[in-house]
């Protein structure tokens, strides 16, 4: 056997594994995400599972950049429909987007938040370029209007974690039944004014 | 035994065990919080620990309680300091208190909101109340600047989950490591864009 087809092998079983592993997310949350059931439903021994990803966590970052391509490339699509529109518009696309990605991937779209890793690790500068991707994107709504650069990267970061915790408490339900149309109308509520422009969004009395 | 002792024996045991279950929180999270372990450290059965508490999500429930209670003490103290100040200083004073809160009590305010009941169970409405006072005090800010009921909740909604969204995404450290001052700078510009009044924190440009 050459190397180049013991790497092609290696690759196909890394490919089999990330697969199971996105399937166990979406049918049943992060919990299930286990190497023994990895390996089980992979026909694979639990030892290639820590062979190739060093440990769950590995595993657990590689299934959740996954998501992350696909949140990133609904996004883009949203951009791309709404490019011509004023920058309200624009940002209240991709804030109604990101509910839909979230409310129909509502395990996958979890499981990117909720995985931690141990204390003593830091996160991986690789898998933190994923999440940039989705921040560089409101940037760029913003860039022409905001030239400050600092001003335009804490906005963004403001806006997408404003809309997280919109979409991510409302489908908590622990407050209230998760309701689609309050919950859009909170986001409307929170871009309109954020970004007003004098034109929309803003009530008389505040 | 009087029936009067036993229901005092209940309620100590039921004090003890919350209090083994949010010190196991505090120092190794949610995760931790296994009945068994609980059941050992309150020095009871494990049958114990369900005959009082139903199932460990009970129990998680009760101890979560806990904590929001704490947080609603530590947001009301926040809001009397400010009481005389503008309305942007009072909903940033707030914010900071938040992320005070969360940055001291990481584990434990983390438990609050990644503890998930199984889809077959509907949050219970006694533990939606504790939220709810969250929300209760910053409708009360926005109370003398907006008459309509239903903007006043929406906005006190989006205000919450925004600053909840920015402090977990900061603490979290998966899109750069954790800067309280940037933090701080992002909570106080979102704020100030929701709810300016033309005199604070809206740039010239947008």
């Amino acid at each position: 056997m050459s190397e180049g087809s013991e790497d092609g092998y290696r690759e196909r079983i890394r490919e089999r594994l990330i697969g199971v592993a996105e399937g166990l997310v979406s049918r049943e949350g992060l919990g299930a995400l286990q190497a023994r059931r990895v390996a089980q439903d992979a026909d694979c021994s639990i030892g290639t599972v820590y062979n190739i990803f060093g440990d769950i966590h590995g595993l657990i970052l590689e299934t959740n950049a996954r998501t992350l391509a696909d949140l990133g490339r609904h996004q883009t699509a949203a951009a791309r429909r709404a490019a011509e529109a004023d920058l309200t518009t624009r940002l209240t696309t991709l804030a109604i987007a990101y509910l839909d990605f979230a409310t129909l991937n509502q395990r996958r779209w979890r499981a990117v938040f909720e995985h931690r890793l141990p204390d003593t690790k830091t996160f991986p500068e690789a898998h933190r370029e994923d999440r940039r991707t989705l921040l560089a994107l409101i940037e760029a709504q913003l860039e022409s209007e905001i030239g400050e650069t600092r001003l335009r990267e804490d906005l963004a970061f403001a806006l997408f974690a404003a809309v997280h915790g919109i979409v991510l408490l409302s489908l908590d339900a622990k407050i209230a039944p998760f309701d689609p149309a309050q919950c859009e109308r909170r986001l409307r509520l929170v871009i309109a004014r954020t970004v007003a422009d004098g034109s929309s969004g803003k009530s008389a009395k505040i």
